[in-house]
């Protein structure tokens, strides 16, 4: 008998926690799996795709490493241009899926299980554990996958180290300015919901809320310069549908 | 007689113009220096005022350039902390009651009468126009004074120049996607509006909305690095007041 619940083996209990964002990802792999690949997710569909694609695009990089890459619909659609990507997500079964569904007749996709917390401590820059990806990418990239608070903020810190001369970090967002809907302007965690999604998904990951202001400072923390900044509207509401931010390190 | 009204001296007739912005500062400098004397405009007053000297203060300037200095309550407020400021303004009213305000035993101010279009044409790096003040300003400074469209964009350029060594621009606009009401949010000219303001405002400037992502932009292409971005907030509403930008030039 444990001593310990399962979901305590995942981690802190806390509702809004870190923690808390892994376990509800680890629960709700299969459907989401599912909702990216019948494109059942109107605003991806409608810009957010769009959006993360040409923004990656257009620094016409080599090598892409995909953090959080999910189910690997980003890094299958950046294989199918010519580029060689890794990515890494926290939920074995969406590397899974990312692995199988990695597109053939491209290059080969290379697809590891890491936390935000392997990452920041080396797990990607260590032979000996993961990897040894130092200086390999020219882009890394997060698309709605920086969802929890220290978690991403120390491992956006290991980021400049896996990155070519050059090379660029671009995170697509939440548009905090559009999507903090009534509470007050200011960072903290918000409860999750699965609102507009199947019956499939339970226990919403709970995200933390950060405003324009702090997306900016969180990616100058961690070693980097802002290039650009992009606000993709979204043609039904005439509103920011997501905030992406390109980035390079300093100096 | 003359061949032109009034009104078409001061340039473009154009209802949304650059020319009108001016126009319309012209005619309300007046009931603007009142407004601003008497702490009427109560965001200023609960926010905005403290905002932009903050942040100001916080590169530690030992000159300051007020772009759009108005009847200059932000130079006087900054000569009143020990900083050496020089102001212009196109409208010649505002840049008198700025000189005539200016706070006795603090540093001299210096208060020229310039468009941003003498500025952009370098009527402040000519000692045979308005000033040499190339290299001389560790803090550039502009206080909800970009209003308009091509006039700000070629003004800014000119701004580098200005600066001494590690010196800064710092803008305070208002917050786009708060302040964009129900409007498309892309770049173009607004309908003003003196809501709110007393009876004695006639012909509202226009003004030139801009996204966060072209506010970013524009301070890039003038040959600036965003450094950091802020977001006070109204403590009233919890939402945004208005967006601060602090940039530096590229090296």
């Amino acid at each position: 008998m444990s001593a310990h619940p399962p979901d305590q083996a995942l981690g802190d209990d806390a509702p809004l926690s870190d923690a808390r964002v892994v376990r509800s990802w680890q629960r709700n792999a299969a459907p989401w799996t599912r909702a990216v690949r019948e494109g059942a997710i109107g605003s991806r569909i409608a810009v957010t795709n769009a959006a993360i694609l040409d923004t990656v695009r257009a620094v016409r990089p080599r090598t892409v490493l995909d953090i959080g890459c999910g189910e690997g619909w980003l890094s299958h659609a950046l294989a199918a241009d010519g580029m060689i990507c890794a990515g890494v997500d926290v939920v074995p079964a969406l590397v899974e899926q990312a692995r199988l569904a990695h597109p053939a007749g491209t290059p080969p996709g290379d697809y590891r299980v890491a936390s935000y917390e392997d990452i920041a401590d080396g797990a990607l820059t260590d032979p000996a554990r993961l990897a040894d990806w130092r200086g390999r990418f020219d882009v890394a990239v997060s698309n709605f996958a920086l969802i929890g608070d220290d978690a991403v903020a120390r491992m956006l810190a290991a980021v400049p180290a896996l990155l070519a001369p050059a090379g660029h970090l671009i995170i697509q967002t939440l548009h905090p300015v559009v999507a903090g809907g009534d509470a007050p302007y200011v960072d903290g965690w918000r409860e999750g919901s699965w609102s507009g999604f199947s019956d499939d998904f339970t226990d919403p990951a709970p995200w933390y809320f950060r405003t324009i202001a702090s997306w900016i400072a969180l990616v100058h923390a961690a070693g980097f310069q802002l290039v650009a900044l992009h606000e993709p509207i979204h043609p039904g509401t005439g509103r920011p549908a997501s905030l992406v931010l390109c980035a390079r390190p300093r100096a």
